[in-house]
């Protein structure tokens, strides 16, 4: 099938997309369906002080889902055609961000601070599907648009390290305020690098 | 990134566009999903009695994202391309209409007005982030068609207040009715002054 | 602004298609969001026997919905251009599709027939809105392509009346069965129907 | 109506696509909806002990899901233009779709090996279904691409029979693991003989 289909790559890649931001995009509106308003409350600063767990679980995963669909937007923004791996890789990721939700009930129900480690370990999971997708685009499937190998594979480490590295440290910054300097320095840092590996080649040519 | 992305910028946007008509779709149907019909009723005017408080909060928030997507079409129709911060400021707005049906349940279980201004806050909030799409897409990204100054201002003014003036009004004039009236100036004040700014350069030029 | 985007009334209708089908598509999955499996249950019998009532009413808002979908389509297939006169009157059709879920609650609750009165209703005010958008289209915002006069009633009393007729029809020949035999004539009349009007204006020209 | 909206078949398939894949979307998104963190837990072992059923379950539907959309994609590949008959065949398959969050909650809700078959049995339907579209599309309603004869049955019973035959043995496998050696055979297979029924006529021409 995959030959057959070689011609079409592009009506593929493209129902794809479509199929994923679908998948973003309710997964992201229903992060904030299981939240109600308290049966009691007077006054804003009330309600606030009652929903603010919820309200900050709901804003830290949108971010996470905003990040992911950043990075997936990035990824696929790289690929001319899409074949049965892609799909399959992709699906992993889609699998992962449609249990969202439920590790943001995790995170707001749970004070002890249990619930954090397996919620950063689920977003960490995101991170290896994605590269997975990646990895299996650029290496196996040859799925993107020619480019050096050193960029390839810059694009594979921040795509797998990037989301459970930014929701970790985000984490440990509520509580430890200098890990935002660290968290800028990240950034920063693979901004930086990845300006230098692409534009090396861009030298080189 | 950007700079690579800059010549597929139509694709950015486009993808941008149909993952925020999704949130937007989403949102607006996820709406009546707390809605439930009453245990107990006889016939047709009862349960229209029962249900008049949440029917009349679902159509007023039907209103809300109708026109909040309204108003996300015509600043979108004005853009030619896409960058990581319209990414990021539109994730604002989306961040709040996915908490709109939560807002709505709000309006309909409060019946001593206290949920009203933080109804209305919500949705002033909304054309808040939209003037923040807005604003960072004409004044910083530089991601609209060329247009002058003025115009660019203006969009600006009427996507960050509309949203909720409106709802204000709205909310105000099903107590005081001649507020329909003050809506009325305001909405045809607005696409008086609307015409006027754009016709000004059309004759200029 | 309608002058300024009469220009890519292509682009504004597309967006609007979109965002019609997305909240059709999710109306029609959540209608089943409400369907649980009974407590106890002994066999497939017996499932189906506790599920009957729930599972028929699941396939008829699914029917219905299906239904207005296409009929949406269909009208849809016939506008060249959009305007905020079409945004406004679609979106009575999307606010009434997305309280179909309800309605469907209300349907399999109800054994006493008083639902039935009440959900039929609904449908058929589907089917009024969505002359509504049909009759703005073709008479007040000319938005489409150029058609007889005889034809654009036809479309807009098979549009309007259809959706109403059907329901209405479907839960009459389930008491009475020769109510089908009264839903093949008006289905095959229609057609007929349409068929003449529409050759007519071709054998004219 | 056919015969006139034929011109634009192609916006009318694109159209039906989009839609289905909406559906879709949603309905493998809506997957984990019910699934919710137990009252208590002491660390993530406990915690993914006793969310061992839920997330098994919804492993397996999300792939069920993932397979269905596949299958969909590459049967939609094929299609050259979109008639009524193909949107109510389509509209069967949604609808079972759309039942499949509650097909799932059947499964980890009962553990006495009642729900299996039924669950089984849904998935085989939809196989069904999605004949039921591939059988209208290619001979009934002339809606692909020409193609030989022995390539439209084949894949019309791959399309039928593949996905109760994969659900049915992974269900088998769990508890005999000798079954996935059954599967992979089935896959190869089915694949090898897609190769040859394809090849054949290409040789031929």
């Amino acid at each position: 099938m995959s030959d057959r289909d070689s011609g079409r790559g592009d009506a593929h890649l493209h129902r794809l997309v479509l199929f994923s931001d679908a998948v973003f995009a309710i997964a992201i509106t229903l992060l904030a369906i299981e939240i109600h308003p308290p049966e009691h409350w007077h006054g804003a600063a009330d309600l606030f002080g009652q929903m603010g767990p919820k309200l900050l679980s709901y804003a830290v995963s949108f971010a996470v889902i905003g990040v992911c669909w950043f990075s997936h937007r990035r990824v696929f923004s790289r690929l001319v055609r899409a074949d049965g791996g892609l799909d399959f890789t992709n699906f992993l990721v889609l699998g992962l961000i449609g249990l969202l939700p439920l590790g943001t009930e995790l995170l707001w129900e749970q004070r002890g601070g249990q619930a954090l480690p397996i919620y950063v370990g689920q977003v960490a999971l995101i991170g290896v599907a994605m590269g997975a997708v990646w990895g299996y685009a650029a290496f196996i499937g040859k799925l993107t648009e020619p480019m050096p190998a050193a960029e390839a594979w810059f694009i594979w480490l921040r795509v797998t390290l990037l989301p459970g590295l930014m929701c970790g440290l985000t984490m440990f910054s509520i509580v430890h305020p200098w890990g935002w300097a660290l968290m800028a320095l990240l950034v920063f840092g693979l901004s930086w690098l990845g300006r230098r590996i692409v534009r090396a080649p861009a030298k080189a040519a």
